[in-house]
């Protein structure tokens, strides 16, 4: 959602944080070039605005009313004359004040959904452009919330922000974690702090009926992984009674889920020993921890020697991070996904099930669907997609922004 | 998946039904056209084959022994020189004998995925290609099967495919749903009847944890749409307190379901009474009818009339049937999705849930995508996507067939 192409990093200047309506400066789009944002696209790109002197002025991180060649306003957007997305639009309605209010509004809008989707509270709340607030995710852990703000606009905002949360949820403690890789092109540093109350050491994560741990200061992105919700339900089902391993577990979202649904026996993979500690813990809390073991390890080298040792699992699992981080890596990256694939297809079972996945935005589901594919034949097994599935419903996409559907998970039943 | 492009109907040869290993014909691959096939491609086009006098003079429905240009062997297929599709792959195999042991296996080894997957009995049993068994459909209503065969070879191993499914289930009853568009394509003629046991009247189908019912005989499809499932779920969930509109609604499956998971009130649109009236016997199993009324008519005139009437529903259901039912009618159909999503959205009242689904399979998802994204921007809503989904797990797909996923289901969060 917030990835954006390469561009130098350009320090960013202050910008109001409340201007009046009046004070709002206008930036133009191009003669021609304005019928996408007219049928609610959420971006206009740099070479699309009429960058004049006075836009190139523009403080990074301006709220500004967009309008057409002739004049007609298209809305309000955030703004920076450095980058290549230009300016992300918050409303189309140039009257509306962007203020506390505005993100209380926005707020209850995203709660609204995410209330009707889920019994329990933890969940992204707020998925940037999806939920009209470009840039700004917000994930939610029960009492405690936490805020990543990927452009200077709502970076400059987040007192704004964070007082809305406040009204909206009056939460017991906001963290911070303001250290994305969206933000360098920004020119914004990286920053990790506790905004209002205290953490202290892990927080509890309820997912899926069952309980896991997260590290909100120290893990990846915001700490969990909601995006992978649905499909850890799903194969954890397929898992009951059978041998399963979980290649990258991280914090156990897949095996301990596994072994909580009835796994005979569970494998967890990761190399961090930080990571598997956490993962543990949650084996704990959900009195599984007789039938869920911890290995320290690369993956690719422990999928290689069990590959050699002939050993098999009925349920194979692997979840890892991004290996195609910008499209120069994309050979390579695709690569790795079917040789990862390839390896772990061998250790499948007769009649198993393997589940791979994909967080990396620039591997398009064709192509990873592809990759896959040629894995499993390379690994001389057939099998069928039981499921080709992105993130779960609190990963909302905008329509006009399908290309932002970043997740990929695929689940085989094996021959 | 059984779709094949427009040709000719060729009137079939009858064809052997068992042939001993060493009577099986062999059909050889041009040379440098079989990497598809070694690869694990299930079907090989017509021009790809040596189509020399001996094969075309094969009897449409022949298992053969396909082999590349060198003669090495690549697997028994079924085949039909008349069709696009000349050989459709059954095993890589050579020495697997084709008789009703090889029936068994397949069926076996479908439904212990479909026991992992359902609680229940009622499932897609076998989904053609993707279950190793080309162009077969079976689907499961308890005790009861239907089935279909696309092809001459299926159509002519019916005894055997009878005699395995009494094997591995043991039905009371077993209905040839022969009435497909596929079966032309292969110059069969068009046949339902009850191959075993007797039906009387509607047959129940448990989904979702509530009670539907089929026409297995006179209804769409084999009397139920077993591909919508999860989607049903998903919407229902949402649909809870909320008034509701079920366009298309055929049995019922999605408004009696959202009914069922609590909506304030339903209504049932269909301009089949019949449907109509299966519709509401579920409407009444599951204790709902005083919250469901049934609406008969045409659901682009309601459409129109409910959008000049300004009435509004806080979740709108349209699963309309193919709209596109060949590539001709792409524009035209694309343009019907199109209108009807805008006049879909403009009934959706404001944070209210909007379903638009395409079973067309020459409709792909990014083009549907875009015209039900146009539609939304036309009705002046925006909003976001919760879910794209395809077909539920007891439809898999091929992994070197990711074009056969023809299912599309989009829900919508609007504003």
């Amino acid at each position: 959602m917030t990835d954006t192409p390469d561009l130098p990093a350009t320090p960013a200047a202050p910008a109001p944080v409340a201007a009046a309506p009046s004070a709002i400066p206008t930036v133009r789009i191009q003669a021609g070039r304005h019928k996408r944002a007219l049928h609610g696209h959420p971006w206009v790109y740099s070479n699309e605005v009429d960058m004049d002197k006075a836009a190139k002025a523009l403080p990074a991180g301006s709220v500004v009313r967009v309008v057409d060649a002739g004049g007609s306003p298209l809305g309000l957007a955030t703004f920076n004359p450095h980058t290549l997305i230009a300016a992300r639009f918050l409303t189309r309605n140039v009257g509306e004040a962007v203020d506390t209010g505005f993100f209380v509004k926005r707020l209850r809008r995203a709660l609204d959904v995410r209330e009707r989707l889920f019994d329990r509270p933890f969940y992204r709340l707020v998925h940037a452009e999806s939920d009209g607030l470009p840039a700004l995710i917000v994930d939610r852990y029960g009492d405690v919330v936490v805020v990543q703000a990927n452009t200077v606009a709502m970076d400059r905002r987040l007192p704004m922000i964070l007082e809305a949360l406040d009204e909206v949820l009056n939460p017991s403690a906001i963290v911070l974690r303001n250290d994305s890789a969206a933000r360098s092109y920004e020119g914004l540093a990286e920053e990790v702090r506790v905004a209002k109350g205290e953490i202290t050491g892990l927080v509890p994560v309820e997912e899926n009926g069952a309980t896991f741990f997260a590290d909100l200061s120290g893990g990846q992105k915001t700490g969990w992984f909601f995006d992978q919700r649905d499909n850890r339900a799903f194969i954890a089902n397929l898992a009951k009674g059978r041998t399963t391993i979980d290649f990258y577990t991280y914090s156990g979202g897949f095996g301990v889920l596994a072994a909580s649904r009835g796994a005979k026996h569970v494998t967890l993979v990761d190399r961090s020993a930080a990571s598997l500690e956490v993962a543990m813990k949650a084996a704990e809390a959900n009195n599984v921890t007789d039938r869920v073991e911890a290995v320290k390890g690369d993956a690719f080298n422990l999928l290689d020697r069990y590959v050699e040792e002939g050993r098999t699992w009925e349920v194979v699992i692997c979840d890892p991070p991004a290996f195609v981080k910008s499209r120069k890596d994309l050979a390579v990256g695709s690569r790795a996904y079917r040789k990862m694939t390839k390896a772990a297809a061998k250790l499948v079972a007769p009649g198993g099930m393997l589940l791979v996945a994909s967080c990396s935005h620039n591997m398009e589901p064709p192509l990873f669907h592809q990759e896959v594919a040629r894995g499993l034949g390379e690994a001389g097994r057939q099998g069928r997609i039981l499921r080709f599935a992105g993130a779960g419903p609190d990963h909302p996409v905008h329509p006009l922004l399908p290309e932002t559907q970043y997740l990929k998970a695929m689940v085989f039943a094996v021959d």
